[in-house]
């Protein structure tokens, strides 16, 4: 694993699965679709881990995520 | 779908029904009518989740804004 | 109605009735007098939702407003 | 009432009683003396509604404003 | 007493007894020392009013700084 | 050890563990793996103090990190 | 103490012991190692006030910390 700036990580999980965790707790797992410096998200095929509910995407806020994690 | 940035899921979510999450936890379902860069978004023909109650539009501020997702 | 950008339907709103809700839970109805792009809001011939209190006007500070939606 | 831009609200109310809602829910009523385009501002003869206390100025970070509406 | 912008009285109360009122509640009175534009504040001879604790100095963020009354 | 500025202290713990505290009261303890300016932070070998649980990596955003310490 | 700026006493108590109170109430003591303009501030031979932990070194991310003063 190379990763010189932390956002490399972030580039580095374009299509794999990965967990988001937000500034109020909700965690979302899904496949990285898209990313940009904030970063915003793109997740495709989502659980939103509590409740269990699922997306087919989801658009999550740069600002209100905390931080990001593999979900393999 | 081609997706290259987090904002390309938005646009093209234009004319479809989405679900809005706020940060205070309100959500929204409705058309996607309008967005920017922030994004601030505008739905038309909405209904607030918890309350049930409905709206013609609704302007949301993109700073309060924590997800969104396809409502269908 | 023609909408582009999501402050399109805020100008368009102007001396019509809306209700503003901000992020603390406060709603106030009033008559849309001017607005600006963050947006801070003025609205003449308010009512508080909650208390039910008047007031001649109000200026809201767009950093603390979640949602815009018509009143009528 | 030449209301175009939202501060014009604020800049005609000079040397007018009005109230300053903060964020934190603590409203002061008092006369308007200065203010800056965040909007910062300074009461004279000032009252914090809910403790009755008294002061004679009081300085409002424009950051933690909600809202400002009239006195009288 | 002149004050065109807020902060001049900030500025006027250089040498002064004032007490400012924190975003989460905490307030300090204490002889202003120096100040910039954010407001950062500097203290000396400052009591933390609610424990009564006492210290020579305190920096004070401008962020977290809600509002500035005199002590006297 | 030298440092001069705040940020060398984390150029410094590259390759060592350290423990990032979040402002939302959670812990992670990992090896430092990237940083930049926010300081958004990359940690390798990751535990979460409270719940126990690993992780092969996670990206913390500098947002809401609020101290970083030494873990050995 | 020759103070003009406010953060000319961050400045003047490097190599001094402080205390620094974070927006969330914690409070770290130790001896002031680094600044910036944020302030983003390292710390030596730390305390944690509530708990008694102890650190070698804290970093204190400025947007976090509410006030500093002196811990002698």
């Amino acid at each position: 694993m190379e990763v010189n700036r932390p956002l490399d990580i972030i580039n580095q999980s374009k299509g794999k699965k990965i967990i988001v965790e937000m500034k109020n707790g909700k965690q979302y797992r899904g496949t990285l679709r898209a990313w940009d410096a904030h970063p915003n998200l793109v997740l495709e095929d989502v659980e939103e881990l509590d409740s269990g509910r699922k997306y087919l995407w989801i658009f999550l806020r740069g600002d209100n995520i905390s931080a990001v994690k593999p979900a393999e």
